[in-house]
């Protein structure tokens, strides 16, 4: 395979007019939006009118004529249609962890006197961090149960209140047959709570269809919302009204501005706000979500998994004597929008890669990752980047730990 | 009084020069930063490089090059030193609402067998709905009591493990007595647990010196971050190891990068972090924090009283036939930066004023609210705005009610 192949791909692909819509970098190959998303084209001017317009003049009164207060349903509505959910079961709040607080607080205080929340060990660390804060807060009410990948289904029983699984696996990239778990929580009596974090935006998505129950996801990965941006989370209609989440504050009320002091939840999916939504964060959030206007999900699932293949064939033409472990299914029906290698060198390798001018990033103990972002990720820019990794692995200098004094100097 | 005088109070006034640091409107005075804080001049251009160069240029690198993963601890430590703590006692995070959640649970986990929360009546009601939300979810772990404002000193026994208050009254702005409340408190074993959203910022607060255990304040009042900023909490170094909050998401960890399943807390502080910070919001209230550079806290609490005892000394001599009622301390010492007057047709007069480009606010059911942000409102302002109200009180139109109508289709 040749340069002017994957060059070939990018004239072909349907959808490479929508790189036009981020600004990347001129020198470098960005292969990390799978932790931070590239800057969307029209936040720059957009920031600069929320700023200087809306702040700045109208003030106070942008709650209400500069439509602040409808930011957190608005965007929840359009990322709705980006993951098969209707337009009433996504609002966009806070963080991820505080987002999964609130969702499996309610589900636990709903389930009872089931009291096992099960999650998976390896799970992304501040979903299982947030479940033992939980845990240490309720007493008798819950038991964080965590079991290794293999064994989850194993686990259900009826002790279990909730199952809280990733889609995609942050390192690996693994998906979850996320219709096929669903059903088998559902059979055992429990509540299922998804975090897309690493699916949102990257693939089609059929929360109504497949009959999830709750679900949480990031806003500054595939959604392109930028650094820290609000996340959000989904709650399927049929629990709207019977589940209560516990971080209640004024925004979630039913009447917030009649300033009374008892707390009375809001109708619909609006009771999972807290306080005062980050409108200079979330104004940028709306700009990342509205690059995926008028794309097909469909489409862009079908050119991740081409990028995926892609770049495991490149390495198995190009580093096949590297001593790379491939850390991410070969399937790319099993695969998120990511390739994982496994390397004993992965920290020192990641750190010549950047030096090369290709961004991924380095996981603990030992994977290498590589996101693409569909919107603006080339078939050439695999190519490129391979290219430079089987450069830096021939490169025998790095091998002495040069790039690891590199690191810790810069 | 004329307006000369007031004009003459600004050619003295010290902190005059610090209007400059702000973009105000032009024909609009502005008494409301109590709600939302002006902008700061120099937010624009930081908020592009923000955007243009770390998030668009540098991406991920970012988190490490540009100190994103320092902003919540440094600017926290930056408000320290407005509001008289250590500069390792204070982070930004989340929201007000989310910080009280993580600082009330973690007192309440800490003062077992006491389980009483005890706060006001009245109180900004997203504290006390948070409080509901937290006994909630804790069960026999903790009770709530309300109780009048007059009455919390008497209310405290053996049974207590927290008391939390907010030191200015957002609809009054009256004034507890900080130092002498939790002199009380602490008399009584129990902890101390002040809201600041209403005076950080606006005058000296000492929380090391007075002893404060634990506060939570805003940072898009008089701190002038921006429309929902992150807010900030305030933990004494001496309850930092022995206090565990159950909000611990990946930030507050020891090593949030080592991936392990098992929570840590970070030492000091930082335990107090949840999920990713809100980077570009975090950017933003730096500036608005930066507003104070150079200044002392014991001026802009001295204008403040003066601007507030103008506006009622005007308000006497031009509206003394409006039929107003002092809905705030007289006394200077006794009342936080804003004026609230009492009027059964407030809510009309307040569209009135807005008519006029004066910008104060409502408080149901009859409070009309001033707020004054002494870095950039003028003695002329004050003069200008009473004028403006004297005007529209001496106008009979709108007692009919067609300032109500207007403002339903405006």
């Amino acid at each position: 395979m040749m340069r002017s192949d994957c060059e070939a791909m990018d004239a072909a692909d349907s959808l490479a007019h929508a790189r036009k819509r981020f600004i990347l970098p001129e020198s470098t190959i960005y292969l990390d939006g799978n932790s931070l998303g590239a800057l969307p084209a029209s936040v720059p001017s957009r920031m600069q009118d929320v700023i200087a317009r809306e702040w700045g003049d109208d003030l106070v009164r942008s709650w209400n004529v500069n439509g602040w207060m409808e930011l957190p349903r608005r965007i929840g509505a359009r990322i709705a249609s980006l993951v098969g959910a209707g337009q009433d079961e996504i609002i966009v709040a806070d963080s991820t962890s505080i987002n999964l607080f609130k969702l499996a607080a309610a589900a636990v205080l709903r389930q009872a006197p089931r009291r096992v929340v099960l999650s998976e060990r390896g799970n992304f660390p501040t979903d299982l961090y947030v479940l033992q804060g939980l845990e240490k807060l309720v007493g008798e009410r819950m038991t964080l149960r965590l079991v290794e990948r293999a064994e989850v289904l194993d686990a259900l029983s009826s002790e279990v209140a909730l199952v809280v699984l990733t889609h995609a696996h942050y390192k690996t990239g693994e998906l979850y047959d996320m219709r096929g778990v669903t059903q088998a929580v559902h059979k055992n009596g429990a509540l299922m709570l998804w975090d897309l974090s690493h699916s949102a935006g990257a693939m089609e998505l059929f929360l109504d269809r497949d009959d999830i129950d709750l679900a949480i996801g990031c806003g500054y990965k595939y959604l392109n919302g930028g650094p820290g941006a609000p996340a959000f989370l989904y709650v399927a209609s049929r629990h709207q009204e019977c589940l209560r989440q516990p971080l209640s504050g004024w925004m979630g009320h039913a009447a917030p501005f009649e300033f009374v002091d008892r707390y009375a939840p809001a109708a619909g999916v609006a009771q999972y706000l807290c306080g005062t939504p980050a409108v200079l964060s979330m104004a940028a959030l709306a700009e990342g979500v509205a690059t995926f206007d008028g794309i097909a999900m469909s489409a862009v699932r079908e050119k991740s998994k081409r990028l995926g293949d892609l770049f495991l064939r490149l390495v198995a033409e190009r580093c096949g004597d590297g001593g790379f472990e491939i850390a991410c299914p070969r399937n790319p029906e099993q695969r998120g929008s990511q390739i994982a290698l496994r390397h004993p060198l992965g920290y020192e390798i990641v750190q010549g890669l950047i030096a090369q001018g290709v961004v991924g990033d380095f996981r603990a103990p030992d994977i290498l990752r590589f996101g693409f972002g569909p919107l603006y990720t080339r078939y050439v820019d695999v190519w490129d980047a391979v290219d430079r990794l089987a450069r830096v692995m021939a490169d025998d200098t790095w091998r002495d730990g040069r790039f690891r004094i590199r690191a810790a100097v810069t």
